[in-house]
């Protein structure tokens, strides 16, 4: 209930009525905030179930009490407003009630990516100088390391996952607790699962923080707000077709741009979450069966995982939409997940944009194509989402589009409620990616003369493998430390199985030598093993005539190798 | 595109960055607007059937085109911002297209109620201040009526609709248009349909103006703003389940609310508008099974009308979503219409929330339910809409919400942002009606343990006849003015064709003398027919120990005589 004395006096002039100034009143005026859709739910559906891990089912009025018991305890605990709530988790339960326990308390969710090294997290707790940490006890390890280098203050709760051992995880309570950290359930039975909570007083504050790996090597610190986090979950539910019959497998981590906002899409139509901690084919298969799965969402490796083994399945009984992003899918993956009962819908977006901004919106016309050629326009990145307020493809310093020829290439540009406010104590890169009323991607693309964009390249040195993003920047500053390392640079390689791996190129000083096995070992000791290079080939590097290394070049490079 | 330089200077406080002073720029702020979704759905399914209306059929590219050739015309034509542009027509093309034109032009759009009498229509002109009348050339009479009284200076464009002798309206050119007024298609033709148009400055300004007739006797003129318009059309696709495959039959006026705002909701998911002129049994049937029509809404009578002649019509090939407001639809007739294809759902709302705000959630237990109570259930209000911030049940000075008993009485309240600005020139009605922060319904009713809301009475003295709303004290006042009547009041008489008609009781001067005929008369020549009283009763009016007529007696006396 938002208070009615901080709003403006009420318009007596009859004129203005037509203008802005005839006010904004507590009853004609909400602020947009998809915690209202938990509210609803609960009420609408108080026995539905809203969250399914392994044998726990939560309905909806468990899953608001939970989430309420989260915001009264960690108010209790003195998170104040806009302070922040980490949480390092895979996806269970307590990471999807942060989404709405932590906004619930005015604080804001800062979820980790949980495949990062210790010392990027410690960065990431440190930058986001994080209140309260909610852990999963098998990340335990993870965090001694880092609170070795840093304690920051923060309060540990300690998440047992009461299904970690059938999923193959370590099983509940016998990890040890550091010594001040408190039982995540314990930790809920201590706040008040009825206490009233209050939306945000502005729906610009910030609900969410999430830290991307930009180009160069420190993560950024991504701020979504009320407003945009409310707006992306609504077009989710549009573009995606979500309603009140969805169950929705988290086969997309929720750190990834928080679910892709679909921890609140799903929840805005009351449909049923089915959490997964490990993502293993065999799992996902038997979850889309026994609970009936209808959506998901994935990075292509996903895609490509649950294609592989095609002829070991019977198709499903129904069909599950599956939505992907980062790379285009590969017109033989669509196939094969054709043939086993999924439905391949292709996004595009950036961490900055709230996960996916344009949609490759089926159009009727494409039933009839071949499949070749339909792969090739399920390729393209498409159109705007509804609530994305516009995608052009133009001069990113000029901002002036591009022709729609389907061959001028220009950089993706994004504008709307669905850009991020802005990164976290970085106004200068806030202001770069900002510039000029337009959010610039860094994707270079072509617009197509049916308004459709495609991705030709990547202005920024990004690698992304396995769904994550490698900052080519940041490697390549790993292998400088090395004493034998004279110049260094790090491309994609295309990789089956992956999408992309970190590909060095690698000049020795004169003298030293190093193997390839070296070279990656000193990587995988320094950062997480993800990020690590697959392979190094040694060798002068091409350059321009102003001693810039011809990344293309090496691109090419890689390309042969892979 | 919104103007950068209007918005506020960049923040480099670093420790703000989750304040609400990070300023909203325009890379990642856009106002909510529903003319959005039309430049969207014209990007991205410009070849696709946007308008059908009879022979012609309208490309999502035509009707972009069309609706910025009126915005042109408009502004060339005077029309400034936030000035007004009414529309005198039944749902045909102009009147869709004036929901985008008009507000591209920066108007504000009022659709007047076509079955109102040229004195009601004259107050709306004059109280609007319309700069522009468009009006469908069946309606020229009236219009030349009003003009008679007063010219108010509006400029009058005429629509030859080509499809009305089809239809059984006025054949198209035959109607003479006042001197100095000009055709529709002409003035569309004087405009540029390639003008870029311009987002409102602020979300919060006015996109229309609707005027209901409230319990006193002049038309109130709500104003409904960006903001709310956006978001409930977005609750509406949600609500109703719109997506691409949608084909919307405009059986609801689109005068009613803005048609519920599907005439934003429709263009938001890129579905087909059918237009229809008049709301005939055959003609409805005719248009589904010709164009595939897959939604539909209407007042009950639309119901009463298509389940009647259940006997006669083979049931429809697929079937089709049809929902209604206003008045609970009797089981009866429910049952009727799923015989014929049709799925019903019950809304609830009031002109000053954007037409529906509540929906009757269908649960899966229902299923199992008789028919009877399964019309009962059916027969409730519901819950609010997900983008209708919250509605109660309470006593409306404490706003305490009422027990969830399903006996005890309140009166409903709505929040949020799909709640009207307030009415035009009308603070002290805005300030009781807005008042407490909610909006206060008129309509008293119980709150149900599972939290549905169901109605039990009116408190306003509203009939609802035939979908249209009778203020009673309007139908009384034009009573007291008859020579002959002493005293008089109105009343809703249950009707199985209207739902309710207006009931007078009348006492009569000491030695008048009146017939039932003379009193109907009097009423008809001066109010539009539809308001005028049914039935007349005549002898003394019950009342209280305090002299109020008690009208809960004259309501139990009207059953009888239904």
């Amino acid at each position: 209930m938002s208070d009615q004395s901080s709003l403006p006096p009420t318009v007596t002039d009859e004129e203005n009525i037509f203008e802005r100034n005839l006010p904004r009143r507590a009853a004609n005026h909400a602020v947009l905030t998809p915690l209202s859709f938990l509210r609803r739910s609960a009420a609408v559906y108080p026995d539905k179930i809203a969250v399914i891990h392994g044998e726990q089912h939560f309905s909806y009025a468990d899953f608001y009490r939970r989430c309420r018991a989260l915001a009264s305890a960690l108010t209790a605990a003195g998170v104040g407003p806009g302070e922040t709530v980490s949480v390092l988790a895979p996806n269970v339960p307590p990471l999807l009630e942060a989404h709405y326990g932590v906004p619930m308390a005015g604080a804001v969710l800062n979820a980790i990516n949980s495949r990062l090294d210790a010392a990027t997290i410690g960065f990431i707790l440190g930058h986001a100088q994080a209140k309260v940490l909610i852990v999963d006890s098998a990340w335990l390890d993870v965090v001694r390391e880092v609170m070795e280098g840093n304690d920051f203050g923060a309060r540990v709760v300690v998440y047992h996952d009461p299904g970690a051992e059938a999923d193959g995880g370590t099983p509940a309570g016998n990890a040890k607790m550091p010594g001040s950290a408190t039982d995540y359930e314990d930790f809920l039975a201590s706040g008040d699962p009825d206490q009233p909570w209050q939306p945000p007083a502005d729906e610009w504050l910030a609900i969410s923080l999430n830290y991307t790996s930009g180009t160069t090597g420190n993560p950024k610190g991504v701020v979504y707000s009320h407003r945009g986090a409310c707006l992306n979950a609504l077009g989710n539910v549009m573009t995606f077709g979500l309603d009140a019959r969805t169950v929705y497998l988290w086969t997309l981590p929720m750190f990834h741009c928080n679910g892709w906002t679909y921890t609140w899409a799903v929840t805005a139509v009351g449909g049923t979450h089915v959490c997964l901690r490990k993502v293993e084919r065999e799992q996902v298969f038997a979850k889309i069966r026994e609970h009936g799965v209808t959506h998901m969402c994935g990075a292509p490796i996903i895609l490509n995982m649950l294609a592989r083994g095609e002829g070991d399945d019977a198709p499903l009984e129904h069909t599950v939409e599956v939505a992907t992003g980062g790379a285009a899918p590969p017109t033989t993956v669509i196939r094969a997940l054709e043939r086993l009962g999924f439905r391949v819908t292709h996004l595009y977006g950036l961490t900055e944009t709230y996960g996916p901004a344009t949609v490759c919106v089926w159009q009727p016309s494409w039933d009839d194509l071949d499949p070749e050629q339909r792969g090739i326009h399920m390729a393209r990145q498409g159109v705007n989402h509804v609530t994305a307020d516009e995608a052009i493809v133009a001069d990113p310093e000029t901002q002036v589009p591009v022709p729609r020829d389907g061959a001028t290439m220009g950089e993706i540009l994004l504008r709307g409620n669905t850009v991020m406010k802005g990164y976290l104590k970085n106004p200068a890169a806030t202001d770069e990616a900002l510039h000029g009323g337009w959010f610039r991607t860094g994707d270079l693309a072509v617009w197509h003369e049916d308004g459709y964009i495609e991705i030709k390249d990547r202005s920024k040195d990004i690698i992304i493998s396995g769904g994550e993003n490698i900052s080519s920047l940041e490697v390549e500053e790993v292998l400088y430390a090395h004493p034998a390392v004279l110049e260094a640079a790090v491309v994609a390689r295309p990789d089956d199985k992956w999408g992309e791996t970190p590909c060095a190129f690698v000049a020795l000083r004169a003298g030293a030598k190093a193997s390839d096995e070296e070279i990656i070992d000193w990587c995988r000791e320094r950062m997480a093993r993800f990020k690590a290079p697959r392979a190094v080939v040694f060798g002068e590097l091409p350059k321009t005539s102003t001693g810039k290394i011809q990344k293309h070049v090496l691109r090419e490079e890689a390309k042969k190798l892979a």
